[in-house]
């Protein structure tokens, strides 16, 4: 019995289609594309420049922020919705700086996701040539914490192999060193429970268009710590983070808590989109959320390995130290996953080897992780896999 | 005769409301709440992950800048597209400051918009004591140019007073001692011609849903000049800037040309909406738009002044120093733009007494024109202006 088929109806999913990507784009929610037409005919169309004050434009933002928040065990006012995951990272590394002006490192490991890695040596390569970005394996981030380091940035699930850090225990350790923590939390919101609160994050960020199902290109979100968010200078001061936007002074003055974390102009229209498509989680459990992606990874994991012997499983074997993504490495991994596609079962290839595969319950029955698995097993098992037959290519996460 | 009859008819106007608040927010051209059911329902909805290939999302924010190229005078791939003006400001300004690393001053007037002054002393607050963002009155900008000047930071035509800087003249004195020309088109592109190339504009960055009617928050674009592009040393190194994204490297190496100018994931569905709504330029000559701009705005300024002898014209006197809008100052300014919009001409005010009309010949006729002159003059005219009638607020700009 699938525990969320009521939710699952709410989903517009592609009919004959096995969606595990889930991680990389979340599916339409039915209703959205009332909410684009509505902000379009009735806001945008009817009200005009009205519409700021007359729809409450003005306060998608954190509107938006206090959908999340819950998700992600943050208190209401402590999320602000805008820009990308990307700008998100910035505006979190930069005044993470700030907060340790006495310290040069920024410490990360190899499993990061890029956008990550590039934003803060992009960063730290105009602050000066005693800025570091240093990189260590995943496994060895605690012992490499010290004085030296500012800020720990992680992503929580690596995003190819579905290893999971241990939020609470990392930044507990990075606090002993007097290191702010800083989390990236792109494959986490939605996926399972996070508390970020309770783990006593300093920064957190992510994106809405993987387990949230904002869409494409949906805004990023960026959590800051209340006991840290009145000190915050920021780094991308724009005329939305001032105090008194209206006012047009030619002087900045952030605005109090969060609203300082805002830039520009909001994008209105890919905002309501993801206001709509958050009220999937209203009375949602995530804890039932994560028992069900474990009974469904786990589920995959079996009947893939029972079945065929040439996947090598890369994520971690006990779901403790996974997020809600299984992956697998296979020599012709591309060719292995077009050849899935082909068969309306959707995973994605990230290099150089690995096929990944999405566990997103609210809309993933049990019957459909077993079919997959077979048709999956099938193809590995049946093919022989000519490397000339296939060109490589990507498709975004 | 209004020349642009046939363009009007493409847009969808509130029946009853002469809207001279182009400037602010364009309103909706028909056809694009058609576009937003496509994406998501069609692309979004059917090939979920597989659309950034299949339906060529990835490439949105390229082609949505190859239509602007054209209407600021750019060369095709020289203007890309994406997050707010405010975060194109800062990539500018950066580049700017890397090209000249010897130079401490980045110099702006105090007509400049604020979120460009703001973003830019933000910027310039991490980089050191010694940098200084002068300000200067519009006037005084070539005589305050020197060889400390890293870069001129200024918005062609002032947000209150619609004041046009001469962009070739102060280019070209900018060059003169070494420093980079730097020009916000917010209130340029889709006004008038714009001449980046022939200006030998250096940076050029603006948003779209003012005169280019994009939507409210559409995205922001940048132009980088082809002799700059790739010495161009991007700030923020996102991940869709990299040469290579989905090779996932740890290490950034920016993309060829202006591709290192995009940060994160784009905004599908926004930029799909500006894409269709840039379709109605197609064939329009903005020669005479500015022609029939100019003539809106002077019947307006005549109809105005021989009806009322209140309020006083704050924007230049000749039209060849404004840009596409017409502002008066009036001491019950806020309380006179609430009466006009009341009787369906929106129009917007600016702190502190200063109602701005904007004049957008593709949707705007002669005879509207009038008729908010009159109705202006008659408000301004019959009323005694009881100042605690009215609470003052701000709209967007």
């Amino acid at each position: 019995m699938n525990p969320f088929a009521n939710i699952k109806a709410r989903f517009q999913l592609p009919s004959g289609m096995i969606y595990l990507d889930g991680n990389s784009l979340g599916p339409v929610i039915k209703g959205v594309e009332k909410t684009a037409a509505r902000v379009i005919e009735a806001e945008w169309g009817q009200k005009l420049i009205g519409a700021w004050n007359g729809a409450d434009w003005i306060n998608l933002p954190s509107r938006v922020g206090d959908q999340i928040a819950p998700l992600i065990g943050a208190q209401p006012g402590s999320v602000m919705v805008g820009d990308s995951l990307s700008i998100k990272v910035y505006q979190a590394v930069a005044a993470a700086l700030r907060q340790r002006p006495e310290r040069r490192v920024i410490l990360s490991d190899t499993g990061n996701f890029p956008t990550d890695l590039y934003i803060t040596s992009g960063l730290l390569s105009r602050l000066g040539n005693d800025y570091e970005l240093k990189l260590v394996a995943p496994a060895a981030i605690a012992d490499s914490l010290d004085e030296s380091v500012a800020a720990m940035l992680l992503t929580e699930v690596d995003y190819r192999t579905g290893r999971r850090h241990d939020m609470a225990e990392l930044t507990s350790r990075a606090h002993a060193v007097g290191a702010l923590a800083l989390w990236d939390l792109a494959h986490s919101a939605g996926a399972f429970p996070v508390q970020v609160s309770e783990s006593r994050v300093d920064f957190a960020f992510g994106c809405t268009y993987k387990y949230l199902n904002g869409g494409p290109g949906a805004p990023g979100f960026i959590y800051v710590s209340p006991d840290l968010i009145d000190e915050i200078d920021p780094a991308l001061c724009g005329w939305m983070g001032h105090e008194a936007p209206f006012e047009f002074s030619t002087a900045y003055r952030s605005a109090g808590g969060t609203g300082r974390m805002r830039v520009g102009t909001p994008p209105v229209i890919a905002m309501s989109i993801l206001e709509t498509a958050l009220e999937i989680w209203q009375g949602v459990n995530l804890e039932l959320v994560r028992e069900q992606s474990v009974l469904l990874s786990e589920a995959f994991i079996e009947r893939v390995e029972s079945e065929c012997s040439d996947l090598l499983l890369v994520s971690p074997r006990n779901p403790d130290q996974r997020g809600s993504q299984v992956s697998f490495s296979h020599p012709q991994g591309y060719a292995v996953m077009q050849a899935l596609i082909d068969q309306a079962v959707v995973g994605d290839f990230r290099e150089p080897d690995i096929i990944r595969f999405g566990f997103t319950p609210l809309y993933l029955d049990l019957e459909e992780v077993i079919q997959a698995a077979d048709i999956l097993a099938a193809i590995v098992n049946e093919n022989s896999w000519d490397q000339a037959r296939f060109k490589n290519r990507g498709l975004v996460t």
